[in-house]
């Protein structure tokens, strides 16, 4: 069952500029992490497959991007006072170590379920963590009411012009580094990576076809993109990629997201395993499954990437073994 | 129990212009690695910590440095009649992308134990497998007759000068990349790339420390360097780092090795389970056990790091998720 939701704001949230603008307040603090090829990638796909790693971003994933984004363009005695947030993970530790960086507090709401090692990485930041039960509670609301509390600033996980454009940074790289490209297979949960790289590619490389890629049980964007409207899902989709658990597009990604795509994918929990098993053996890559997810795409053939050069977005690696080896080993039926 | 080997040969068997000569035929084939640093290594060792990721090399490890040396040297009549090895798993896909790169047949001489994965892949650049019990049968004598019988050309996994100058290019990139090291730790099974690497590290560094680091299980460097000769262990040592099971060290690798070591130090398998935990986990790499060996000698403390500048081999990848997955669960008591 889906809910429509009512229609908000109607053009796109950030711009080229904002990109460029956050490439340089990251300049020298984010890393520019590697694009990574594979001949048997190549030769599996018939495509030229550029891979940006962002599983070696700082804090493991792309998050850092955006969170570091946003806190540096805040006024500093507005800073000083602290920063909240609520994430199944990544953008927690992004906070959290921005707000180190920055020598300010940090307070991270979290999901009690989120994994272990994601919680262990965030206290390892010096950040606080609340937590709240993410199939009952509303994570937004709770967030909301920590920041008022503590006069703290809230960085939404995505649907935040500063975040979307720092993110966004990460097509900015993958662009300047290879050239143009044919396609880009973004990983998209609530819209915070894809709207940003969107937005760059589009402007580096304007024939670029991109496409979103979000998991089936958890296709809110899908449903939105062919009802061209934002449709809310009635519950927090299952599904082993809990980085892209969103129920329903955000109001500033969806439209600065949905002019730009050429339509969104999914694909299964199991595709995604069998993504995170070829990186693992064939690329000795770790990746976490919300990471795997755009490969997972185009492994599976959902998008033919024949003769093109194809870009794709590897956007995390923050699992643990044994979460790791027991997600591959649970395959659905 | 162990046997002492009649003293061989003297003197090192290849120089430093070897290694460059290596360097030049590997120019453009082999892959430069990347260095990997880590501020979380940094502040656990209180060392600055450069690790040399030979994961990423061509077949996931160093071995193909060696191989395709050796293979590259050959008289072209003499190289097309072919090329024969036997190994453990990551020299025979070496041998085998080698002798693929030159059009040219390649036999394994492989135990029947051998990883799933490293068979696959070996079979997956088209050379022919011939298997052998590893605990009953002489690999090296089947390696021989084969040879013969083809008219091919045997090229050995470690005791061989090519081989030796050929995996020495891994300490050359890695000083040239970051400079002087104070201390470099290199993992070693036969010596073939402890041999090459000092002979590049002292030429390029003169005031460095190398040390070579082996399984507990299978010390027959650690008992050979007590006893200032070659020991042979009784039997073949029962580690997970299967690429170091070696039962003595080579009559070539030995006299090289020797002057150049500060000394050998030994890491057990749940030390170096460990570290391939922790560089899964904070570094998102696959390592092999044998390829983790190195580092687990830094991180267990067997040498002090502290205020140096420390290069690491991490020399390989090639295991598959499910045997990582047994290995990481099934820690000694």
């Amino acid at each position: 069952m889906t809910i429509t939701e009512s229609k908000t704001t109607t053009g796109p949230a950030i711009r080229f500029s904002d990109v460029q603008a956050a490439a340089e307040r990251l300049r020298g603090v984010a890393h520019r992490t590697p694009v990574l090829t594979s001949r048997t990638l190549d030769e599996m796909t018939g495509a030229q497959v550029y891979l940006k790693a962002e599983t070696f971003q700082r804090i493991g994933a792309f998050k850092f991007r955006g969170a570091h984004n946003a806190i540096s363009a805040l006024e500093p005695e507005v800073r000083e006072r602290g920063v909240v947030t609520n994430s199944s993970g990544n953008h927690a530790q992004a906070v959290a170590l921005s707000a180190q960086l920055f020598s300010i507090p940090a307070t991270i709401v979290m999901p009690t379920d989120a994994p272990p090692a994601k919680i262990a990485a965030t206290r390892g930041y010096g950040a606080e963590i609340v937590f709240y039960d993410r199939y009952r509670e509303d994570r937004a609301a709770i967030a909301e009411q920590v920041a008022r509390d503590l006069g703290a600033t809230l960085i939404p996980p995505y649907d935040h012009p500063l975040v979307m454009s720092g993110n966004g940074t990460t097509a900015l790289e993958l662009i300047e580094e290879v050239g143009d490209l044919d396609l880009l297979l973004v990983c998209l949960g609530g819209g915070g990576l894809l709207s940003g790289c969107a937005t760059a590619a589009k402007a580096l490389s304007p024939e670029i076809e991109i496409w979103g890629v979000e998991p089936e049980a958890g296709d809110d964007w899908a449903q939105s993109y062919a009802r061209g409207e934002r449709v809310r899902l009635a519950e927090v989709p299952r599904t082993i990629a809990d980085g892209q658990q969103t129920e329903a597009p955000g109001v500033l990604t969806w439209p600065t997201v949905r002019p730009l795509v050429k339509g969104i994918l999914t694909v299964s929990d199991n595709e995604i395993r069998d993504t995170m098993r070829f990186l693992f053996e064939r690329m000795k890559l770790v990746t976490e499954p919300s990471g795997a997810s755009a490969l997972a795409a185009l492994l599976a053939g959902k998008v033919d990437g024949r003769d093109k050069r194809v870009g794709v977005t590897i956007t995390g690696g923050n699992i643990g073994v044994d979460g790791f080896c027991q997600i591959i080993n649970q395959r659905d039926a």
